[in-house]
């Protein structure tokens, strides 16, 4: 098990930032992407923190993901956006188009885009809590590299596919869902692999398609493309709701990749040295145009406390709500987060590489 | 097992319509009520076919179904609406109100409606199809009676609050997800009560909140409210994903309960001898908003052409896009439909008691 240790938040900031913009990136857009970053950690959610730093900056070097891209909007209305990542990061497009798409809600009620030619996004949830924070509905998905099998299929074809949609209460912490469509994602099968554990069978299948209990086996099997992969949420067969998950992923495809005229499934990261194409897909309802928005974040107090004094199964102590944890852990990691020795190691490492000055 | 029987398709629809007009609904609700039953068979969905006349005949003369009931707009935008379904059927206000969506989507690329104090609208794809045909991504879902328990909670709180989503192709079949949020809806237990088998342990929890295998217990105890119901999509744990599909849930009810301003949770069917206030959420998306709608349906041909054609897992013969069985079905059954001798009993006798002249 790795150790942790306490970084202010603040040096972590301007170090991650520092590193962006040594790579080329401007000011803003480093900054952005750093805030993503660090957000996820705060949140507890370390497979997206800062973690990712090396593979942005690696993507970077490799010409794969553009530093400088303006990201264009080829097609707009009072409450669409089709838009192209110019093959930039992911964050700083996605950031700036969910600003618009919020701008948009609020004027005219309900406002999606789709955008494409992007990367890998980070934490779904950090798009859909910008609408959370303006009071509105936030959504917010995004394909990915395909990992996932189709129920009764051998072959990895679709991406995790995140969908996160939040919705703000009043007393409660707010409702927000984040989730891949696979029943776990990739890093699970990574922690797993590293503490030598077994995994249960409807997480991944092996090169014949059937599940099996060997994560290790699972990743390298994916990593080199040989057959099997993540179990779409349900696990391998209709009888456990298998196609329900695949049919989630698909929802996610067709939003993200097919309605922004990018690549989609096996498409995305489908050439090894070029771009990876990847598309995402947000939207913002205004609450207003419906009913009074404090009925409305009443009415949800209300569900969420329900659930919360409800009943629980034997042996369990607690119901909790999407987003509940991670909004707690954020609070305790407003000035300093947690980050494990190995990542410290790997990101201090990136810094060195690119002659960065500020200090952890 | 029950036998079959086919029925002529006009036959059915003149019989089950003059039911409800013999109920004391306009002749026009009654058509529509009547063609989203008889579509929910020939697609091959007997659970929510004419297998339900009875639930409605019933519910309209106890009262709590009102067959005259008019929709009222509450709130109306040019992409928007907010609707309350005076406590008529499902079928006709969602029919009606979905017309209205894709009308505001074609002239302002999106529209969303929120239906509150209606009752059960049958198949939630049954509204998503609309929309496909007139070449939109259409969304549809409602919240339901409270079956499913949170997960780790001992008591149903929330509805198996199906979600919908159809996407247009050109030569495929095209893409209709319809899907519980739950592992399975309530009438597959009845299927394999009824057959004496046992229930895989993703299903369904007994009154400690522990997953059972007993189906005719779970019916009974969530019948007579005494504790435990079906389980989320993902089972009973976190490690099994039970969470996303608890989340799926609860998507549902913020949409439809909670955006409407009507019941939601527990509140829906909350008192035995009053009106349900089951809740909709609709939607349209205008592709041409986004991309040329030919480029957005050969692409979605292309994925699912390469879906279809990839390599299956073991002893597997086919990968199954969502919706293809249903429109399969749908298309053998365009003149007759086959109708279990259990049901057809069943609506001869509803047909009886409300003096209905047509034949089947």
């Amino acid at each position: 098990m790795p150790n942790f240790k306490k970084i202010k938040v603040k040096n972590l900031e301007k170090f991650v930032t520092e590193c962006f913009v040594k790579s080329g990136m401007s000011e803003e857009d480093a900054k952005i992407t750093a805030d993503v970053l660090i957000s996820s950690d705060k949140r507890g959610i370390a497979s997206h923190g800062v973690a990712r730093l090396k593979r942005y900056t690696d993507g970077i070097k490799k010409g794969v993901m553009k530093p400088k891209a303006n990201f264009e909007i080829l097609k707009e209305t009072n409450n669409t956006l089709l838009v192209s990542g110019n093959d930039g990061l992911g964050q700083p497009v996605t950031y700036k188009v969910m600003k618009l798409v919020i701008e948009k809600a609020k004027k005219n009620n309900v406002a999606f885009a789709a955008i494409r030619n992007s990367n890998h996004y980070g934490i779904a949830g950090y798009y859909s809590m910008m609408a959370l924070r303006e009071n509105l509905i936030g959504i917010s998905m995004t394909n990915s590299f395909p990992l996932v099998v189709p129920t009764y299929g051998k072959n990895a074809l679709l991406g995790t596919n995140p969908i996160s949609v939040a919705a703000p209460s009043n007393k409660e912490i707010p409702f927000l869902l984040d989730m891949a469509t696979s029943t776990v994602p990739r890093g699970k099968l990574e922690v797993y692999d590293r503490q030598g554990k077994k995994i249960p069978d409807f997480w991944a299948t092996d090169t014949t398609g059937h599940p099996t209990d060997d994560p290790g086996l699972v990743l390298n099997n994916v990593k080199n493309k040989l057959g099997g992969g993540l179990l779409p949420l349900g696990g391998a067969t209709e009888e456990t709701g298998g196609h329900k998950g695949y049919g989630l992923a698909m929802i996610v495809e067709i939003l993200t990749g097919i309605l922004s005229g990018g690549a989609f499934g096996p498409f995305v990261y489908g050439k090894p040295n070029e771009p990876a194409n990847v598309c995402h897909f947000l939207g913002a309802i205004n609450i207003e145009a419906f009913i009074p928005l404090d009925e409305f974040k009443n009415a949800l107090d209300s569900l969420i406390s329900i659930l919360h004094n409800s009943e629980k199964a034997e042996g369990q102590q607690k119901i909790s709500i999407h987003g509940e944890k991670e909004f707690k852990r954020e609070n305790e990691q407003k000035e300093f987060v947690e980050i494990s020795d190995i990542v410290l190691a790997n990101i201090l490492e990136v810094g060195k590489s690119l002659g960065v000055n500020s200090k952890l």
